[in-house]
């Protein structure tokens, strides 16, 4: 049944996100970056948990949010990530599968528990984050499907899956059957800690690997240790075919060889927590170069879904993409 | 450390709500009764999880939210209910131990998972809730600590513990302990057809036992068999020491002998679920009994935190209650 072609497949941390409200004093207190994740282990993610207020459970993982984005949009995708056969292995899956999202690797039955991430939201909508890869970080390149890679146009990785110790080769392993069946690489550099740790591998990673590349103002910064966005937006110009930079409130820009598109944000009522505003940028802009749609497009795309997702609590589209961008744009999406 | 006086002490079950959206559509398809709890076995539990849409996972429990929200308003807390030593189990204790609340029930080693309850939030932001139990069904007399119940001013329990075969033996436990120590019983009926289930039982309950009562219009239309909402009113003024009956949008009316108040819904920006409504409205009206507040402003409390729980998805309250109360009421709180 499932052999159809595909938009988008992700391969990424399967994670659930556990978020509750918590005050700049309890970053402070907890010794916490605000705005960044840090990896943390098990028995810091159990004292975490205990010194958190109330929280509620949605599923998560950068690139896993991604396509659960596509997917509102009406694209196709598919993921590939590790849980276990615990109760929130069964929620992550649900929540991909309940929106049509091909998920197929076995949840492990044995080993850590599926992987969380403690999200502290500020009163100022900032999210701090605290990942527990659990299950997640046993992916590796056996997990990769060569035909599920080969039926989608683009497979779209996150940098966190430098993290875990196998996870790079898959990533290799999907470069490698994506280009040779024609297909594109996109990448997100996640974090600019995660930049930090990976910076090397990551500019040859840009420079030779990346046909898409997502990053934040910091993350593009960090790539390239310079101080100013302008000075990074020259060095990545030559780099990948197409780079989208987000900025905040400042919009995105979009740069492919000679074209850079300057975009502004949507608007949006209020925002409440700004998890998952990179994930599901990407996910509008993916789907437009999905649906071949030009470049301004797949970045109003992408700002539409981040406007959406930083409304409300949660890294997941409680709306649906397509109605809204439907609303936004007209027919032209 | 857990024995100084408590304001409420709640019973009842221990429930994770899994939230997700859904249209009146699927309401028909999978034939729910739009605004009613059913009760669901474990198969139909994964059956009716496998057609919903992607969800959110929050604490829950009818009783259990109200405590939570009794602590919002800066109320001392205490639940019996019984979870199982799994992950949602372990979500329900956090999300309770995180605000105060006490909740010392050791969880099952062994039997079914934590309860949950599937709930479907449509489009005019009515729940339809499917509740399978789980541990909670083996909740009994021997979880309710005596000294427990003696410490509060008043032991609240919800009619749902009707339905798990030994949880009223709990209820008439804590009765008796409650009484005999010049403590108060509150009751809520819960559910219009979990009043159709135990009717008898529950007049019989409204007349020998319950000192604060709480309904809405369905439950105590239904508890008398009456048309009309005044019918029922005439009929519960004889019974009950104090009567608080919600209408939805109506506002409420509290009875407590010759006196009757009839108190107006707070306004709210936008109705988004109204799942908790009547279990914040009683966290507020406990809560203004504690601090021996009159009953017009206990009712006022109830509109108040019932007006912050609808406002968002999920049935315990996002913002402070207390500074909520304070800033519609000024210092009378």
């Amino acid at each position: 049944m499932n052999n159809g072609p595909l938009d988008v497949v992700g391969i990424g941390n399967a994670i659930v996100d556990v978020l509750s409200h918590a005050g700049d004093e309890f970053l402070v207190r907890e010794s916490l970056v605000k705005g960044s994740m840090a990896l943390i282990d098990s028995a810091r993610a159990e004292t975490l948990y205990d010194s958190m207020g109330p929280a509620i459970e949605v599923s998560g993982g950068s690139a896993a949010n991604t396509i659960a984005g596509l997917a509102s949009f009406g694209g196709k995708g598919g993921f590939v990530g590790r849980v276990r056969d615990d109760q929130l292995g069964a929620v992550f899956s649900h929540d991909l599968r309940a929106m049509g999202v091909e998920f197929d690797v076995a949840p492990a039955s044995e080993g850590p528990p599926t992987g969380r991430c403690l999200i502290l939201v500020t009163p100022d909508a900032q999210r701090t984050l605290n990942t527990f890869l659990g299950a997640g970080a046993d992916l590796g390149p056996n997990d990769v499907d060569e035909s599920l890679i080969a039926r989608a146009q683009i497979t779209y990785l996150e940098g966190y899956l430098w993290d875990p110790p196998a996870a790079k080769e898959a990533f290799r392993k999907a470069s490698k059957v994506a280009h040779a069946a024609g297909r594109k690489i996109a990448f997100s550099l996640s974090d600019s800690f995660c930049v930090d740790r990976w910076r090397q591998e990551f500019v040859h990673l840009a420079e030779h690997e990346i046909d898409v590349l997502f990053a934040n103002e910091d993350e593009i910064k960090s790539l390239y240790q310079v101080d100013s966005f302008d000075e990074a937006l020259q060095h990545v110009r030559g780099h990948c075919e197409i780079a989208a930079l987000t900025r905040s409130e400042k919009g995105s820009v979009i740069v492919a060889g000679d074209e850079v598109h300057i975009i502004d944000t949507e608007p949006t009522d209020a925002v409440i927590d700004t998890t998952g505003a990179g994930d599901l940028y990407a996910a509008g802009f993916l789907y437009g170069l999905c649906r071949d749609h030009d470049l301004q497009t797949c970045g109003r795309l992408g700002s539409i879904a981040a406007s959406e997702v930083i409304s409300h609590m949660g890294a997941r589209p409680e709306s649906s993409l397509a109605q809204l961008s439907q609303e936004r744009l007209g027919e032209t999406a």
